[in-house]
Formats: structure tokens, sequence, C-alpha cells
């Protein structure tokens, strides 16, 4: 960015009304929860984990953050300080009677399979979002993986968002896919990774999942890959997002959530064609997934700050150049 | 590039002696073979196959090719005439008495595995490539998927190759890794896939994989990954090449030979710093290999121009370009 065009979308910004900023925030549905992560070389009880965690963390780099979850009285107060230090607008997270979602699980020797070892749903079980007044008008929408009936509530409550994007999980597909099938129809942006493209079409090729996932309804499909980085396809053709290169993977849980954050986190803020602002939102999605990790939990990505992020992406487009 | 830089291509060409010349062009050894091989859906007899005919048909889009390889005397004449048409030089193919190597093999569902029914090695077992004294000064040298042993053999005639590309297989790793670990220190590029990389090393992460290999000798390592691209790591850092997309796979056989083919072809005719031409290069490769992909053996390959690989170049670039 040169300092001519830095300075014109500073004064952009300065001219726009509260009204106007206020739009530009990303509200993040999704879990919120305590999750007990063990890996072949460590054992992590109780850090902060969820989707819409991972997800308003990352988005938080870039813009800024409304939550809607729900926690039980057991939830730690670091950790609602640490949503603070975040800037993210808690007044939509609940804190009920009751025990906060815990999950535990286990990864394998390389790190690619991961095993659910207990879920205790607790207070998540009656979990109705409900949106404050405040929240309503916010022009970008990350639903993240979360039951899709919720996801359906939270659009319910929201008065025509400019953009809306839904993650998932396998346990949708298998227990609640017609709920599914009915939010892609309410969508901009799908995001699911390739076994479940595989898992919603029948393809093995994800290239092939496509034009099928687009049927669903979604404009914008983007299909996850993991350590080989993300596809996007839109009505302009296809992008091909590469991962960030890491050496050592300390715990890949969140990672896709983070992806989805920061892709989200920039859109809100990024000027251009929604196509441009797209491919640029996958390269810093996938920047701060690869922060996440590289360490337990929320405990790497908690410490980085903006220009981290903007190193590894400067670092990706060398990567990328031919 | 420009008109101006094309121009001044031109004429550094044209101002080359016949000797130069011949410098540009790449010697290619491997296995030629006939292949036959089932799919789930077809099932195609005795194709023109091998590694360094893959290898050498995808380079002579690029640049002159020097076979040396082995084939018996029931080896089809259409296929002499199909290397002829590719103005590939035959002088160091030996034409034996004896059957010519034959692979029959199977693909699964989902093209990812595939399963050998049968190898018969016919004049191939004896094999001991010898190269015309016009193919030993030669610049640009690519070591196909053949014995590590016949490998050396090739480099023991070279006088001083400019730049020395390997291939491998697992095979090979199996049951010739002295000769393949010595091969090593020789070469300057060693291209292998990430479970041979794997085996190799014994590291999952293919980042990790990287150092490892280069101790094993050479500076330029490709790891390649399939639908997923390759990844070049250098003196100068990491490249991450995109694969081409393809909605569908006709037959995968031969897609890693036609990338190195491909690579070599570009290498030996471009001008610039060898980092700026081996990311070319892969791009170039990975082009080939996604049509080489799309018919069985060499049936796709043999009927493209050099305009529909430039094509394809330029689809990738707007395909990764953020």
């Amino acid at each position: 960015m040169t300092g001519a065009i830095r300075k014109e979308t500073t004064n952009y910004r300065r001219s726009q009304s509260a009204a106007t900023i206020r739009k530009m925030s990303v509200l993040v549905v999704g879990s919120t929860a305590l999750d007990s992560i063990k890996t072949p070389t460590a054992e992590n009880p109780r850090l902060l984990g969820g989707s819409a965690s991972h997800a308003a963390v990352a988005a938080s780099f870039f813009s800024p953050v409304k939550l809607i979850g729900v926690v039980g009285d057991d939830f730690p107060k670091k950790y609602l300080q640490l949503y603070r230090r975040h800037k993210i607008d808690l007044d939509g997270l609940q804190i009920r009677p009751g025990k906060t979602f815990h999950w535990s699980g286990e990864y394998e020797e390389n790190m690619n399979r991961r095993r659910t070892l207990e879920t205790e749903l607790g207070v998540f079980e009656t979990f109705s979002p409900a949106l404050p007044e405040s929240h309503r008008r916010v022009a970008f929408v990350l639903l993240a993986n979360i039951a899709p009936a919720l996801q359906h509530h939270v659009l319910d409550q929201m008065a025509r968002p400019r953009f809306v994007a839904a993650d998932t999980m396998d346990l949708w597909l298998n227990i609640a896919l017609p709920d599914l099938l009915r939010l892609l129809k309410r969508v901009d942006l799908f995001i699911l990774n390739d076994s479940e493209a595989h898992q919603l079409t029948k393809e093995d090729n994800v290239i092939a999942a496509l034009p099928k996932l687009h049927k669903l309804g979604p404009r914008f499909v983007i299909i996850k890959k993991g350590e080989h980085g993300a596809i996007l396809s839109s009505p302009k053709g296809m992008f091909v997002a590469p991962a960030y290169p890491l050496k050592k993977l300390v715990d890949p849980t969140g990672a896709g959530d983070s992806f989805a954050g920061g892709l989200m986190g920039h859109l809100a803020t990024a000027r251009g064609s929604i196509e441009t602002n797209l491919r640029r939102g996958m390269i810093y999605g996938s920047v701060v997934a690869s922060f996440c990790c590289e360490g337990f939990g929320l405990t790497r990505t908690t410490k980085i700050k903006r220009a981290h992020i903007d190193r590894r992406v400067r670092e990706l487009e060398r990567l990328t150049r031919f």
C-alpha cells in the first residue's frame, strides 16, 4: 500500500458517520467453549475455545467484532478479559447458571485426525441466541460452526446484512442436513472443508464439487484443505489460496474458525470489489490460522499483533510469485 | 513478457554458435515402456508410457530433447513416429531384440491409489545407457524415474552438465537406497512426492522434511503433492506452486514425469535467475501435467500445442493473484 492510498483510506474512514462505522463490524455467532486438548506431546485442560472464540479473536485484528454466544457461570473471568482485550463487544454474550460447553479431544501423531473424547453441552444445550438491538443492523455476519437452527435464528433477527458467511462441520451434515440446506439458500458464502464437500456432493474431486455446492444456494464457496490451502469459487472464477507453510503444527483446533474470522474481519473493512477482497481476505485468514496452529487453543493467536500478520502476508506474496 | 524483452531474447539466441545451441537441449533418461492402464471406467492396453516418454514429450514443448532409453523390437513404429513428431532426438534410444518393458496397473475409484498388476522388464532388464558423443555435452539433464544405478551411469558419461535434476519413486527407496543417496550428492534438483519425502525423512510435515532433504545433497528440492501442487525449496526460500484445477482426472499416470519434463524444458531455454526460472518452470510443468491427466497415457498431451499450455499458464496467473 503506498502512502497516498493509505492516507486516502484514513480520510475516507474519518468522513464516515458513527452509524456507518457500526456497519463495518462483524457479528460472529458460534460456540464459546472450554477445550481440553490432548496431542501426542501435551495435554491442555480448559483452554478458551469454540468456533466463535477463534473466529472473533481472528476477526478482531481487522475490524470491530460483536460476539453472540453463551457461557456458564463457571466461565473463567480471564477469558472475558481476553475477549475485552481484543475489543470484542460482549453485549450479546449470555452468562447463564450452569456449566460452560466443554469439549475434550485428542489428536493423533500426524495431527491430521482428531478424536472427540467427551462433549458436555452444559448451558449450550438450551442456548437461544438473542441479538441486542444494536447488533441487528451489522453488515457482515459470520455464522461460525454451530447448529444450523441457531444460525437460522440469528439471521432471523438481522435487518438485511450486506454479507453473510456460514461455516459448518460434519456433525450437522449427519444430524441436521435439512436445516443446513435451508440455511445455504440464505448465505452469500459457504465455507467448508474438503471432506465435508465430499460428504455433501459425493464428489471426490473438490473442483467437481464446486458447481454442486453453488447449486445449493451460495454465490461464493470456499473449500478449506488444511495445509494445502483453500479454494474460492465465485461467479468470476476460482482463486487458489496457499496455506502459510508451517514447520511444526502444535494444535490445529480452531484453525478453520480463525481462517473464517480473519477473512470476514478483512472483508468488513476492505474497499474494492468483493472478488478482490475475498481473495485478500483468504490470505489474511490463512495467516491467522497459521498462528492459531502454532499454539494450543488461542494461546499463540492472542500473543500476536497486526504487524505479525502483515509480515506473513508479505511472505506469502513472495512465496507464490512467479 | 514485453516486446522489447522478447526481441532481446531472440537476438541473444541468434548470436549463439551452433555449439551453444546444442547446450540448450535437455537430455532425458528414464523408462520407455508400454503401459496397460485400467481405471474404474476404461481399459487401455499397450499405450506409450514410461517416465522418459512422458518427460521427453513434456520438455519438447519448450526445448530440443535427447532421449536415452531402450525398447524391444516389438515397439510399435507409431510410437517412434510420435517421438519424432515432437522432434525428440532418438540417437540415444536403443532398439534391442526382445520385448519392450511392459507395465500394467489399475487405479482405484478416487484415482489417488494405483496398484501394479504386472511388470515385465523385457529388454529393460539388461539396459545399460550408452551416450552418443553428441549427447555428452548437453547442459540440462533430467534423470527421470529409473534405477539410481542407471541414473549414475548416465551422469558418469556427461561432461560437466550445467543443471541436473533427478526424479525417483518409492521402489528405489525400498531396494536401492544407498545408490539413491549417493546420487543425491551429484544432482542440483531432487524431485519427489510427499509420501516419498515422508519415507525418506520420517517427517509427516513436508515443510519439516525440506531441510533434511537438502542435507542429503541437492541445492534445490521440489516436493510434488498431486492435486495440491508442489513446493520448491531453494537457498533463496520456498515457492508454493498451485496445481492447475481439473474437474476430471482421466489417468494420472505420467503426471509427475510430465511435470519434471515441462520444468526442465523451460529451464533449458529460459533467461534470468535460476530461482525465477525454476518457479516459472514449475508452473509450466504443472500445466503439462494437467493435460497429461486428462487422457490415457500420452493421448491428450500429444494433441496439444504450445498455445494451449500458455493459455493455462495465464489462467494460473489469474487463479493465484491476490
